[in-house]
């Protein structure tokens, strides 16, 4: 595979949709090519699956309906887009996957981790990324930013405070397992800040993307 | 669980929804309480996601995508609805179940069995009816009735003609590999026949059912 695959994880309100944006900026400035797709959804079946996933008033959804729903919408992504701008040798970004999984349907709900990885493995095929950005703050900040920025809810965001700090303690845990994939970021500090330690990061990375063509010498 | 779970199997057109709807109504007569159910769907969230499913127009979507949706389906449909209607000692009839997965997405579409087994453990949580009726016909009497019985073919019925024949042979093997489970019925006679096998066969595991309850002594 000549891409590079790299996602952001974090609470809600940790700030990923702004960054993520700065980065694409970023990357358009130095005309590196790129997909940016977000889960649930980035693919058409996916948003049809993320409309079900978010819908504040299906509260009767299973956890078990929940956990494979979210695989099935990741299938379709991975193999309808990820995987081909992996293969033409693009950098993929993605808003949230397969960790988001492990953290919020296993680590923090109590199910059975093996039961979650199982159902990935196939959803996924088995593709990591090799860079995971987590973005990390204390979970009544996110709450106010999120408070800030909306009067509604989604089924996620309405779940109570000790299930975010689940999910917080989750990924901490989960980037100390896997530290030369995870780089954990205090969200807690200026915007550019955050920005400014994701592109250090990440530009050594992408010195190993084949170099975008120039259509001068063509 | 008090309650007895049964399930219809059978490729297109074998005649499943008619003989569900006799079956019903011969349990109205004898006042037998019932729930009868079909897959894709039987919940609210369900059948939002048969209408992905079964959408013609959505010819991107992948093998991975279409096992997590089914099963995703069937999670919320068996701890949302069957469950508890076994657990309150009913008779659950469900039109389709997990062999429709085993034969329309590993058997006939060459996916690893382990797979579709591994995520419909999750999806299931183990539950398996104690009686399936498999009613077979040769595919192309099924393919004739549909085409009478309709102009708009859903994404399953466009398949293939190949694809309905892997799909009857895998039923009729799963059915030798549990030949205490399966009851294999013709389909090509007449509607009332096949009715009354079911119903010769089916009369025996009702009386072990609770009794119905007689508001008339209470």
């Amino acid at each position: 595979m000549k891409g590079l695959f790299i996602t952001f994880e974090g609470t809600e309100g940790s700030g990923k949709t702004t960054q993520i944006s700065l980065l694409t900026e970023w990357l358009d400035q130095k005309k590196i090519p790129y997909l940016a797709v977000r889960e649930p959804g980035g693919t058409k079946i996916g948003d049809l699956i993320r409309d079900i996933l978010l819908n504040a008033k299906l509260t009767e959804m299973k956890q078990r309906t929940e956990i494979l729903l979210y695989a099935a919408s990741r299938a379709q992504l991975v193999e309808e887009k990820i995987l081909p701008a992996l293969q033409a040798g693009q950098l993929v970004i993605c808003d949230r996957y397969l960790d988001s999984s492990i953290v919020y349907q296993s680590l923090a709900a109590n199910w059975d981790l093996n039961e979650v990885l199982d159902i990935n493995r196939v959803a996924t095929g088995g593709l990591k990324p090799i860079r995971t950005y987590l973005l990390d703050l204390p979970i009544e900040m996110g709450q106010k930013r999120l408070m800030v920025r909306r009067t509604q809810k989604d089924r996620i965001e309405l779940k109570e405070l000790a299930f975010h700090q689940r999910v917080r303690e989750g990924y901490l845990k989960l980037a100390e397992k896997e530290p030369s994939r995870f780089r954990v970021i205090s969200a807690d500090q200026e915007i550019k800040m955050v920005h400014q330690q994701i592109t250090n990061d990440l530009l050594p990375l992408i010195d190993h993307l084949s170099e975008p063509i120039d259509f001068m010498t063509n």
